[in-house]
């Protein structure tokens, strides 16, 4: 199916000592990059329309065994080309080309031990990937990490939109700032999750995005994190340097390699228009493809859940009883007294699954249905979790077939509280579980320390230990959401039942200390450049008491209309309608957007776009004629510019605009919205104005005879 | 069918704050317990015969988050008396008493938390085992141990058998010497393993044997570790004082504990007579009884093994190939190339089974059957070994056919690397290929440094891990014969199809450095107190070439003889015999005796015994007429003195006694021996010389009615 023509440019043979440049460019030409041997040291350049992006910039790795940071000949070069387009299992577009210019460097130290490193660049018109790459050799076998030695030098006080560096966790708030101004201002910002491992020195966590005072916009990640510690940056807010800082174990180690091996991609994404960003598929193009055979059984869905009222100060718990020390597999649960707010309870769920089938929405999260939530200690605690064991009053056979019969599926959910020695020891069990009992999705949670206790959140035993999930599921047909894992990388490629992550600061924070209303127009160039993100949009109460009781009023931060809004600007193939039930009856004409919305994509068109300011984004549904806009605004208001060019020509549409009320606010009035009906061509332009904090939703329908006028 | 009677001796409530001293006597009155609070601290002292054992010691428990080393009262004390005899599924006995006499200390802390520390002292007649208790309470409930304060303070210059604490191996030489130059000893003995990891003080494991100058013999030990850290000695050499020293998993935390929770018991063994030792059943005995409903599947059993040809210089493998990139899972092990030195190939393996059926053995152990071995690079590599994928030359499916017909079980062997948390992961499957392919037992191995890389082999991550295991297999009907895991605790009384451990040196390393003549007469005083050990003994052929290859000649460290004695002396429910067919075809008049020992008895009698220098010991088979005797020695030549007054009276028996030839010698001679019989009665008594690192063995039947001679 998918085209590939791969050209072999040309193999230049270099076996002398003097230092070669080697340049590269992009398909386009508009990027370009140099490598060269300073002194026997690996380093690059970057330059983006004969601007520098990064200036020169060394590489190596440090092993206990090996030092690989130096002495180096350059042996080989090779150069070829590629250009491929693929189809996605889903996402923002049925089908992603990939196309990239190739340079192989193949290094040998000047040493007895003629040890070898092969570095490989991709340039692509969007931005560079690159790797290094250790072939078998005769004298190393096994290597540990000590450093890597990844340089990207910056050339200049870049503005920074940042998370701190964290080897547990990534819900933060963003930073907006100078680069030689983060540190003071991230560290105000920090919200406490309860489990952060701060790195050892100034770091932020990528994706990392930056505005350059020339206008250069500069996402630095990486791609394809498989069996490797998860990349943060050093920081050097001085000389505006920023160098690789990798995840150690607890003990130091930074990674248990063996020949041959890779490290992930190393990614640098550039361009002088931030919409650029947003589209780059550079991420999933360095991604291997897709490693399942059959993915016909892997849905895109929509879902509502048992979630949001353990949030909404009423009360309701994940536990069945108040009793802390039940313990699961030894404690009777049906002999002790249940709490009475217990949410996963069959009777509730079966509301839930009601509202589900009468609204075409696909699914129901059920959280706190098996034995285990009354006593939560992480990292204490051996055995946290059964995950074939549901409370006495939830029947998950009645559910089953309660559910099957309107057409809805529930999703599992496995909160590991991060013990995933645990979780593997019950997976097999687990997934035969879910299967015997009619679910195909789970949500996977991993609240609090590690168990293993020598690993973090990003450390590579756990990286492994998340594709482990992914893959297992793939056998039993399970779709992936997965919860304060290491963020992502883009192998939702590779496993396409990975169908989202959480690893930021979703939603829920909107009821933990909230999110400003800047923060969904910072995420999608940054965490969502790695993969879909289960934020859980669709808040509709936006007045909410912190979950811990109602000591702490919160504000969400933003009107309704922006929360529709929001399925456009953080695309996921999994969307959650977070709000309850008895709040979408409240706004039943503004819930019909959630109703519409799809959550897979045959084509996307960012049409307006600045981090921490505005997005504004249109998206073709796969599979039907229909198309759906999006546009957010931080605590500005601002007038959105929507064209309509990406719709065919010569025909009519009615676009239903769900749009901020004249006097809507985040703050002060984010409930004030209108629906009205307008009429467009692919000639149209529509100047609509966002409220502060505020956005837009509309849905696009051909006119295909009678118009029906509100 | 146990006879239980419990008495409530008295109930005495001491709520002031004076020092209170507590007495404690053990049934017989030999033994004495002191408990006092010294000043808050709580302390005890144990007497023998009116001879202090131990001086008086304090007891505390440091937690990261309470100290309850001190500060005090006595709230309570609470005597009681117990009698039981109990049937245990296999074992030295056909049935157990456990008679004891308990005091139940409870203490409070005189500060704001009024925090509550139970201490429980059972004084047997033959020791002490006390513990910790925590029962819940309000202002504590998860707990990281960082230290346990429990000493066991001596009265002098003890002579002394013992191992170096190390928290990874128990697989040294024994040093013999008074306490005060052990240590100079010891490290001189030092067998390097690979993976030590020496403790980080001045200790010395347990069990430890000790003899002191007036004639006692006292063994220190825990029982039923269980969700706790194992324990070392801290050694004070200058004062004689032991205390505990806990292995700490590699963060330094020496355990996660939540209330309620207790110890394992501290165990203190002593007699004036060595055999009581041996005899001794407190281990056992302070452990819970047999947690399984069903034990019918439980079988001791003999078994041969494709496993001694990888030590004795010929070449052998356990890996199928000498392709050392080879990886379980990835490798297509149907195209690489085989070395033709895979030992567990189908048919060699007919081989073994064809020799089994035709002497009685009941299994034959097969080790490197299984894809992994060709790349052992434990605590490297996250994956090493596939439990469930089987070398291309090895027929699972055939061989089950093949050994059914032949009325011989196949063992398994899950040679983990130490890499427990993939072992967990794989762990249902394995055993359930089992159970499809007609394994009944399993011998695992745990070679190398651990993964999780934060654990030791002893610390409590690994010590519930081998639990885990033992409790997946019974529900499996599984048996389990494990390997490098942490040395036993008597939890064999509690999961009976834990047949045996290895745990210590065994009879392997008279391949790798030779086991000394007396390391045997050390073992059943040490290591065995804890349960059975898996020493593999009957080696006939003991010129041995090392099994890296021929540069280093090998002498086995004891006779021919003695190798059969060991069958008595080193008692296990699971015992190999370990060498070659070969090499039992060309003694097979000596091999008869192995033929016929069994390894589950009625009833057993110590005749003679003093560590490091001499054992015998009598034992009846279980459910037939027959009766066995086994006396090694040192590397001197002796006289056992045999008495055989616990056999019948009135009636007459053979007895077919293997013995040293007249000029055997471990060293020089050791093949030599003679077997003869004699008719004896329950008046008799034998005068039998044993060879220098020789020994006797002894079966006994009745003469029912014509007598063969020889």
């Amino acid at each position: 199916m998918n085209m590939i023509r791969t050209i072999l440019f040309g193999l230049f043979l270099c076996v002398a000592s003097q230092v070669f440049a080697q340049h590269l460019a992009s398909p386009d030409g508009n990027l370009e990059l140099l490598f060269r041997l300073d002194n026997g040291i690996p380093t690059y350049q970057l330059a983006y329309k004969n601007k520098t992006v990064i200036a020169t910039s060394r590489l190596g790795l440090e092993m206990e065994e090996a030092s690989l940071t130096g002495g180096f000949l350059q042996k080989d070069v090779r150069n070829s080309s590629f250009d491929e387009t693929w189809t996605p299992v889903w996402g923002e577009y049925a089908s992603i080309r990939n196309q990239y210019n190739e340079m192989l460097v193949t290094l040998t130290q000047e040493n007895e031990y003629k040890r070898v490193l092969l570095l490989r660049f991709r340039l692509f018109n969007d931005g560079l990937g690159f790797r290094y790459e250790l072939p078998e050799q005769e004298t190393i076998n096994y290597l540990i990490v000590k450093d890597e030695y990844t340089e990207f030098n910056l050339t200049g006080n870049h503005k920074t939109f940042c998370i701190p560096g964290d080897y547990d966790t990534n819900e933060f708030a963003y930073t907006t700032a100078p680069l030689s101004e983060i540190k003071e201002v991230m560290e105000k910002r920090l919200c406490k999750k309860g489990y952060e491992s701060k790195a050892t020195s100034f770091t932020v966590q990528t994706p990392l995005m930056m505005k350059s005072s020339d206008g250069l916009y500069i996402n630095i990640h990486e791609a394809a994190l498989v069996d490797y510690s998860g990349m943060l940056l050093n920081v050097d807010d001085k000389d505006f340097r920023l160098s690789s800082h990798l995840t150690p174990d607890k003990l130091g180690k930074k990674g248990y390699l063996q020949l041959p091996c890779r490290t992930p991609w190393r990614t640098v994404i550039v361009s002088d228009d931030a919409r650029d960003i947003l589209a780059s598929q550079l991420i999933l193009n360095l991604n291997e493809p897709c490693r399942l055979e059959d993915t016909s059984w892997i849905k895109p869905q929509k879902f509502i859940g048992v979630w949001w009222e353990m949030f909404t100060g009423e009360g309701r718990t994940w536990a069945y009883s108040d009793y802390n020390k039940a313990k699961p597999g030894v404690t009777d649960y049906t002999a002790i007294t249940p709490n009475g707010r217990h949410a996963a309870n069959t009777a509730h769920v079966k509301e839930y699954i009601d509202f589900a089938a009468e609204n075409g929405i696909d699914a129901v999260l059920v959280e706190g249905w098996n034995e285990g939530w009354e006593d939560w200690a992480s990292y204490r605690k051996d055995r946290q979790f059964l995950f074939t064991k549901p409370y006495p009053d939830f029947d998950v056979e009645e559910l089953h077939h309660y559910a099957a019969s309107k057409g809805v599926r529930i999703i599992m959910h496995h909160e590991t509280s991060a013990n995933a020695a645990d979780y593997e020891r019950q997976l097999e069990k687990a997934f035969q579980y879910m299967v015997d009992n009619g679910y195909n999705s789970v949500k996977t949670g991993y609240v609090g320390y590690v168990i293993p206790r020598s690993e973090y959140h990003s450390s590579q035993w756990m990286n492994n230990h998340y594709i482990h999930v992914v893959e297992r599921a793939a056998a039993y047909k399970i779709m992936v959401d997965s919860h304060e894992a290491v963020r992502p990388t883009g192998l939702c490629r590779t496993f396409p039942n990975w169908l989202a992550q959480e690893s930021a600061r979703g939603g829920e924070f909107e009821s933990m200390g909230g999110n400003d209303p800047d923060h969904t127009t910072i995420l999608p160039f940054t965490r969502l450049k790695g993969g879909p993100m289960d934020y859980t949009p669709g808040i509709f109460e936006t007045r909410l008491s912190y979950y811990k009781g109602d000591k702490m009023k919160e504000q969400v931060g933003t009107t309704l209309v922006k929360q529709l809004a929001l399925y456009l600007t953080m695309p996921s193939p999994i969307q959650m309608a977070a709000d309850k039930p008895s709040n979408y009856r409240r706004f039943m004409d503004a819930f019909q957007f959630i109703k519409d919305v799809p959550v897979d994509w045959a084509d996307s068109y960012y049409l307006e776009a600045e981090p921490g300011d505005y997005i504004t984004v249109a998206r073709k549904a796969k599979g039907r004629e229909e198309w759906f806009i999006g546009a957010i605004t931080d605590e500005n208001a601002r007038t959105a510019v929507i064209p309509f060019d990406y719709l065919p020509k010569g025909k009519k549409f009615i676009a239903t605009i769900y749009e901020d009320g004249k006097d809507a606010d985040w703050n002060a009035n984010p409930q004030s919205y209108n629906i009205r009906r307008i009429t467009v061509t692919n000639k149209s332009i529509l100047k609509q104005r966002l409220a502060p904090g505020g956005g837009v939703a509309i849905s696009l329908k051909e006119v295909t005879g009678k118009i029906l006028n509100k």
